[in-house]
């Protein structure tokens, strides 16, 4: 696997790129925007001129794209027209779940021999840059080991989820469950400062209790309390509310078209909503607690 | 420490009061039912005809009763009239934060150098019967050393979350925290579910993921996944949805009356109530998943 | 007008496509299924073997079919490419206000000055039976005079919302507020009830207060109380909870795709989920007060 | 009637009080503000330097304070051991269904005759100070008509409820669906904004259609839309979200005592805690909407 096309060079998709150039492969790179292009050239990318382009010769084909719309605009005009028969084609795009088996069955449509994964991260940017990301595949379990080859320059883990759409649909329900108990925790030490129980002892005890969640011992919302988080340094950097909102927006249109019943999940949904409607949709999503408590996010 | 007055002989009261017998202490126990005083007088305690009659010298006074008012009424009828100046009154009810600040006010108002503790437990029948319950403590920070010694032969832990109440704000702060991200564990299952996502990989995922949650990896609601649990015995045993009901109530009395504002937990209350209104209080709250996907209850 | 086209005959359109020949019209009809379109053709129909057929010199088409895609799909393969230039093309169907957007651009795009309009309907089989149905209509202003010649057999009151899609949106804002509402009347006199306030004086009360609300005033939820409705026929008949829980899924995923924020609209959806996944989605949506108070529902 | 005791002169009282003074009465006046007794002074009312001292002589004692505590604690130590037996004891404040319970056994066991009747008020300051209140009522039918002439000058309409207890029941329950139905509305109107439907055109639609409800057509949470309303005047008078915000936790309260499931109900209380939290109490109760759609509220 020496030869990576990739699409998409935004945020994340820039840093996923130059660590497939640091282990040695060639990278045939494409995004629309030229200043995005340009800063992959510069990390020792290839830039293409089209995506159509990019794919020719690759191995594999890498996409990082913000929505299903446009992966499938690209799988349908770019890549399955012009890439080799038998490519390895590997989106990491978080999308929604039909849209990642539609991609799917558009590539095996195509009569080329086309292998798919569907290939979602968990981690941010810093995890982008730095070969960190965690990987949640759905592929066929004949073609996993090649998928884990050419995702390996990026990641720290790669876990196969099932076939094809389980990579999303791993994420969506891991990352709804993450908004949910992350809200669950704010309104615990919410509640618990008004009744006059520091937020120290409080995590002591529930983090050793029935109470404790990745939210509470990972990620901590409060201020000075468990290991660093975004709350250590005024809610900057980390997840953002509005990429939380993405996620949980997707789990909700996968819960409305497949008949889940998720009322602690819509009603996640609608908080970040709101705190996004007051203008905080930048900040790190452990900032709901703003909405609980006045006063936190300064 | 040789002579426990004990009131309050239930499930949960006649298991922890046979353990102070066990440790080798004198137990003077009342009960207004007759069956469970009879079977603490079975057990090696000391039947009373009343609690007043109880209390008369003994060291420490245990209460564990359904309700505030109730401990309100027995402080002020029985146990401050007669109990011995300077004796150690340690509630281990589950009750609202006023009135264990009540309780602990009237003692002090007394006049005769009560020291008090609000000890509510976490752990079922199982562990009262055991030996193996934990306390949260709401006490004079000078007091915890002789609460600790009290608790010892019911306790695996004991920990002093603070002044007087602080007990009961631990309790029902993790408590409304566990409602919340078990429900937000069995929707992620649920949803997981349909979208055919096998429940088996979803926990391999997740509970390694920023999804974990001691829902998931301690009691998980899903039978045949993760460690043993009530959903591999159809729901029977563990924390009942009535009990769950009962803490999530504390908790929003807590929240309207010190004006924390806590959605999600009134959203857990809401969904238990619903759970219990169809005839399923007396099941284990992870079988809160049957509102969501039918069928999982046999 | 006198030759329409009328394309799904399903429980609804049947008796709307019935009511255009008993206007004196002709009414060339289509629907995949054989039995309906027999069951048309009894009531005075021209059966057509396709709705490419049906279209041929119509003077306006009118569709009623379940979701977007088959709507988009007749208007792509069958309407535009043989309907008559400058034909009117009138969507009784309740789908997503992207999809009636769409629908009208592609029109547009066929260049053969077809006139459009989403004109979704309020009222159940009753009203399409006895053309007595409420349309509200999204189109062109100048358009709008035509629209209500085309539906005039079918129609109690037809009014214009604005342009193009706007009928669907105030379909799905009107549906989602009496959701709301429905649940909230309900709420109201479970809690009447066990505050031992009778339904029917809380009735008077609150009909002539703040807390009035169609549901309340025309539909009462509760037996025997304001004029008549389900509740007093065992909930049968009316407006079905699964196509409440459809409504409600539109106006979701409309405020998602949009960005507004409907925290109650999303608890009315989830409440909903929860009634239908307990088996009753075919009662009608008033039934909701069984997950509320248990046994109302014989 | 002719002396009547007024206790509470606050806001609403002072206006109260004011209208009975107008109707020819005496009446008996105490606060525990000198500046509020001294405004009532000004009115007409004869200043008392003790609640005790107000209801010697008084045909009817009407009492109009903030919460339960107030009311059981003044009936205990003033009303019912210093009014003359058989005295009327109206309270007309808004308080806990227990608490208007107790207040009346209470008065039955002081053993002197007394007659009772809670009466909260439906209505705002301009209401109280215009006596066009609307009183609803829990007393014994036989003492109604005597009640209705003791409120006869501050009211527009009184209806009978029920039993003690059932008037504050009336209350709570219409004020919890006036709060989910302004919700609700406010969601339609911001959800109809995005799709590009205008508020003017959905207010018409909907406010003759089945999403109908008092908030919608008698106090329109929209600038410009329907009769004259708080919208209008940037959302100063009228009832404020801190007001709404105390009877949604009543209702709360008496759900949760009572076994009521309110879901609907518990979320209006999470989202106008939310609003206060946001430091917007002090506006109407239709700013509700400033949460869901930020820079409505100037």
């Amino acid at each position: 696997m020496q030869s990576i096309a990739f699409i998409g060079l935004g945020n994340m998709g820039g840093g996923m790129a130059a660590n497939q150039v640091k282990a040695g492969r060639t990278v045939r790179a494409f995004d629309l925007s030229d200043r995005a292009l340009a800063k992959a050239s510069d990390a020792g990318c290839m830039a293409c001129s089209s995506a159509a382009e990019a794919v020719k010769g690759a191995d594999a084909v890498i996409t990082m794209l913000p929505a299903g719309k446009h992966v499938l605009s690209v799988y349908e005009h770019d890549i399955l027209p012009m890439a080799a028969a038998g490519t390895l084609l590997v989106d990491c795009s978080t999308i929604d779940v039909d849209s990642a088996r539609k991609a799917a069955s558009l590539a095996q449509a195509a009569g080329k021999g086309f292998r798919t994964a569907d290939a979602p991260v968990s981690g941010g940017t810093a995890a982008a840059d730095g070969g960190t990301l965690a990987f949640m595949v759905g592929c066929d379990p004949t073609d996993f080991a090649d998928v884990e080859t050419a995702l390996d320059p990026m990641s720290r883990v790669t876990i196969h989820a099932g076939d094809s759409g389980a990579g999303q649909a791993a994420k969506i329900c891991n990352n709804m469950l993450l908004g949910i108990s992350m809200i669950g925790t704010c309104e615990a030490f919410a509640l618990a400062e008004r009744l006059g129980l520091s937020a120290e002892r409080f995590f002591e005890i529930s983090s050793q209790s029935s109470g404790q969640n990745w939210s509470m011992t990972s990620y901590c919302p409060v201020e000075g309390v468990g290991p660093a988080s975004p709350a250590d340094r005024n809610f900057e950097g980390g997840f953002a509310t509005d990429m939380m909102l993405k996620d949980l927006r997707l789990a909700k249109e996968a819960a409305m078209t497949s008949g889940a019943v998720t009322p602690m999940g819509g009603h996640a949904e609608a908080l970040y909503a709101m705190l996004s409607e007051q203008g905080l949709g930048h900040k790190d999503f452990s900032s709901i607690i703003e909405l609980l408590s006045k006063g936190t996010v300064k």
